[in-house]
């Protein structure tokens, strides 16, 4: 069964593998006359590139790409976008080691165990590395989305038990991307002193996207939220999705957790957001905002006890360049998925009402 | 666009609006030779059914139900499975009033927003009376994975901030669906308390999932934790999902969030199980384990602000007989998601291997 | 794995077996705010109905249906459309001899190579009553196309080796749906003689599709006249799909096949239509023109030599009430899968530029 | 929306215009451990290569590819298989002349309708250079095929009104792909008659897959046959599709058409094969056989009537390296689609019997 595309109108397949020769994401189904923004594209690249700051991976990769299909003349035409990275600093020998060896908190043992059979330089097709032509694709949605003004923005909510305390996007050009310095400045501390003790830490991304039309998602299974969370929880070290109040949902009373509706100037809005921006699975016009939860990097230098795929315990320490916080790279991810997910639903609404199909065939 | 439609190799679609005259399920890819179980069908639609106990809605439906197709002399044929359900309580006067209103935390107002227009009878199709129709599915999809003896149990971790000390099943026959009789005894207290105050609770149902093979799951986009939460999230008052350790594994070291493997009795285990049962978005043969958060039932009989569907403010009290918390009825329905996303995915895994392959048609 | 589910943006469900309590089909994807004309609905279910005239079988179905779902005050909501029909002449008492003998022609034993089982009552789900279901969706596309100013039309070209000579739409209405009434009355005479033999007879039925918009069809795997094959090949009884000149391309020289454009009153426009409306896969805003093979009725009343399913050699008399021709009530069911294609087509196109998008959006 | 991805539980997609740099596909869902057999892979690319005989372009491509992902020592590993094929010989400036001008008999037209705009050069995403993909996808299919003892052999039936008299896969070594040397020495002759005079033609290709497993398709939309036929009719050239007895049995009687059951040695088999190996859309284990019809070449040297993009009538000589007739190289591209449908299918049937699923698992 293949499970490598995303998306049923819009969709983004990704292929290779860490230490392969090179990463590919093809878009099908972009429309045609969209102008490939270069600046973008590379901007996105830069956010979740390795070796940008101390407080990621060291292994350096250019992240150069090029365009193979689909644009002509700086525009797209319709058909498959493909995208090419090469994989250049991949050192192969590092994971001689690790060729019998299961990893804990990685998928060697799980892909054992469904394919029988495993790449394993590198971590192979589960490596983060699979995580550059998500933000391709996601650049490429971005560009979509802005053209109509739709705008997301995600950013670090907390690293460990370092949460942000005011969000001002003027901060947020810091290695960690938390839009408040001061949490920051902690957060980067906090990280290199548990690089230096061998381990990891994981946190929390939030992600805000303004300006979406109402109307968006399709009732009952194809809801806006579900599928955001499908998007966002196929991102490696992602383990928990949650949308508007989320959790605190539980403990709220119904009076509390109702948005009333006002008319402010002529338009209805809401006072409030507990429902972050969707009802019923379907977007309201508001602000959408979620949450995610990134798991701490589980590539860690102190000793672990493990197997091998013969089932021999040993110790493994794993060395390599590995992210002590995989979250300041996996901001751009999220959004990137965010952005995906959510052309991908602006383009299936588009067939919702007869009087807008007479009004486009007409 | 279609959405009332999910998954793949194993499809479930659900029609009908909470007051037209019938719901209705069709299950297109159940495998011939199933013996229908007319015992788990019933049993699961009475933990859904309203009416059962004080703690949920008094409107009464038998939920009787009548199978339609697919299904010859006790056994499944291969053909779609088709269930329909009467609605006979369905008091449609009540909504009257609400034709021209939005009601705060319902989908009305985006039903509107999407489709210019909306069945607004007892919430139409957005009602939770569509989840009767997920529950028939959701039993057939349990009998498929009975069978291969696959055990699924969804039961309330908490209801507002009553949560369970305890998890003993010999204790889940209350009101609540709680594992432990004490904590549902605070819980329906707290929830009659509520109720008489015009007001609804919310909370958190979790569910392990056991014997479940290794190997389900297909990388990269169709993880089987991204899938399930899709799944579950597509129920109407879901907010948040997590799996394994969730939202806690963003203040956890990789030193405690790893699960070390071991060799227990010449099979490989797990110490631990921070990650769930899933690595990579593949399952690992170890119990899987997600939490939903179940926002409060917005219906409640309390004074609220609000606007017509013309923008002219107003309040709206709403009468009728409503959920004051719809957690326990709800149980039942994410269990159900989660079985009917676990078979689409068992079936999806079969064609995973060559080996695999050539025994089967060999 | 599934296959009772046809389309993505437009997707057509059917269900039911030929003598179960009913048949329905249900609509998922339809857009909201289309009025349901049920003349319309009346006359396409007329145009197949059993027992219409000498040239068809006697069962007796008054084909009374009700729409469960989806429409509200007449008006279609982008909720599931679900169309229920009784099944009510249904005489299973006939089909007792069947159950353990393959009946040439039909599909019987491959059912039973299949599913290793199978509901043996009338061909089970593999009757041609299952098509019922498909004119009722059929209709509805219909409506959405006659909105735009779409107009579709499928009639008999041949019966047997009778063909028509010349296509008049006011001579159609004869029980063979040629639009030719001499032919019609050869073909008639024909099939009755044919009947009487204890035989049965085939035929080809053409469809021209006009106003249809240029655009639609997508490169490469989903073109419009694969699309359409494909739709058309999966009615039970059709071997053949061929558009514009078909096989005869085969034999033609590329100066004789190719359609020169030419400018007819400042419109591109075609001076033949020898590719049938189709470049490429994608339309040219001329008339789509294809062409189906039926194969004769399976069921004769002729002796056959067969096989019980124990594989016991034995001589089969198919008694029971047969059409001889399956060809006229065939033609409505053609129409309906063009239009469910068509629709289907119309919808994934809306996503196909940009500046539509923008358009659509702001 | 989407289109250059085939199937469901084995996905195909291609990319690439015909003159970008590279031309490429995207193999998701093919099973791990299948050993790659690049005699195969080399064999296909080659029966398709342009410049292999005189009777086909001049054009000189190497075909040259890349595995760049999805394969590790010499296996797949279940990830995505990605082969990229530079474009070498392309020479644009041939295209210069036809930015503006609507090549008759191309897509050249329908692209500028459908996207406002198009890659003029070869094509583009039009030209039959995109088939490349479909071939080295079809390759790996053929392996999975052959693993499993199935076979799938196409060769051309006519061209133009030279139809083969017998067949006899010893005489296929030709440049027509005849299994009738006597045939293709005729067929051989007309071509380079008709080359010479600035013409082209088109031909029928047939094609029998044996050893087939009785039970693939899915009733009642995803039909064996109906499947196939869309697969095909994608392929640019081709224009109609039969199976079995095809556009014949519309004047065959049922007597005629219906294969009788036999049981030979203790097996049921049918006595002849009118149907073509598919019964209600269902493999029944006997030989699957199917027919389609391929266009003349539309690039003709001989002076043509058009119009530029403006509308402006114009006469067009297309000069440039054409197939006179593109049957020969056609013939492996319908053998790809037919191995890739067959391959989606075999994996999509391993879901329907219950007692499989329990064998699978257990």
């Amino acid at each position: 069964m293949s499970g490598s595309i995303y998306g049923e109108a819009f969709k983004v397949s990704t292929f290779g593998e860490s230490h392969g020769p090179m990463m590919g994401c093809v878009i099908d189904g972009c429309p045609a006359g969209l102008e490939i923004d270069m600046d973008l594209l590379h901007s996105f690249l830069a956010r979740r590139r390795p070796g940008q700051s101390k407080v990621v991976t060291g292994r350096r990769e250019s992240d150069d790409f090029e365009i193979v299909s689909g644009v002509f003349c700086g525009k797209t035409t319709g058909s498959p976008i493909t995208v090419l990275v090469k994989n250049q600093d991949a050192n192969s020998s590092n994971y001689d080691d690790l060729k019998d060896v299961y990893r804990p908190g990685h998928a060697d043992y799980t892909y054992d165990l469904k394919y029988g059979y495993r790449d394993y330089r590198g971590g192979g097709r589960s490596s983060g590395r699979e995580t550059v032509c998500r933000v391709i694709a996601g650049a490429v949605a971005m560009m979509i989305l802005r053209t109509l003004g739709i705008e997301i923005h995600a950013y670090t909510r907390s690293i460990s038990d370092i949460e942000i305390e005011h969000i001002d996007f003027n901060e947020i050009d810091n290695p960690v991307y938390m839009p408040d310095r001061d949490a920051s400045d902690r957060a980067v501390d906090r990280i290199m002193k548990v690089k230096e003790s061998g381990d990891s830490l994981g946190g929390v991304i939030e992600c805000t996207i303004d300006n979406l039309p109402a109307g968006l998602g399709e009732p009952v299974f194809d809801k806006y939220d579900g599928n955001l969370a499908k998007a966002v929880m196929s991102i490696g070290a992602i383990k928990a999705f949650e949308i508007g109040d989320g959790f605190k949902v539980s403990s709220a009373r119904g009076s509390e957790n109702n948005d009333s509706y006002v008319n402010q100037n002529g338009k209805i809005s809401k006072l409030t957001n507990h429902s972050g921006g969707v009802l019923g699975g379907i977007t309201d016009g508001s602000q959408v905002l979620f949450r995610a939860a990134v798991k701490p990097t589980p590539s860690i230098s102190r000793k672990q006890d493990t197997v091998t795929k013969d089932g021999i315990e040993c110790e493994l320490e794993i060395s390599g360049r590995h992210d002590p916080c995989i979250v300041p790279r996996a901001v751009v991810v999220v959004e990137s998925m965010a952005a995906i997910a959510t052309v991908d639903m602006l383009f299936s609404n588009m067939s919702a009402r007869m009087d807008n199909i007479i009004d486009f065939y007409r």
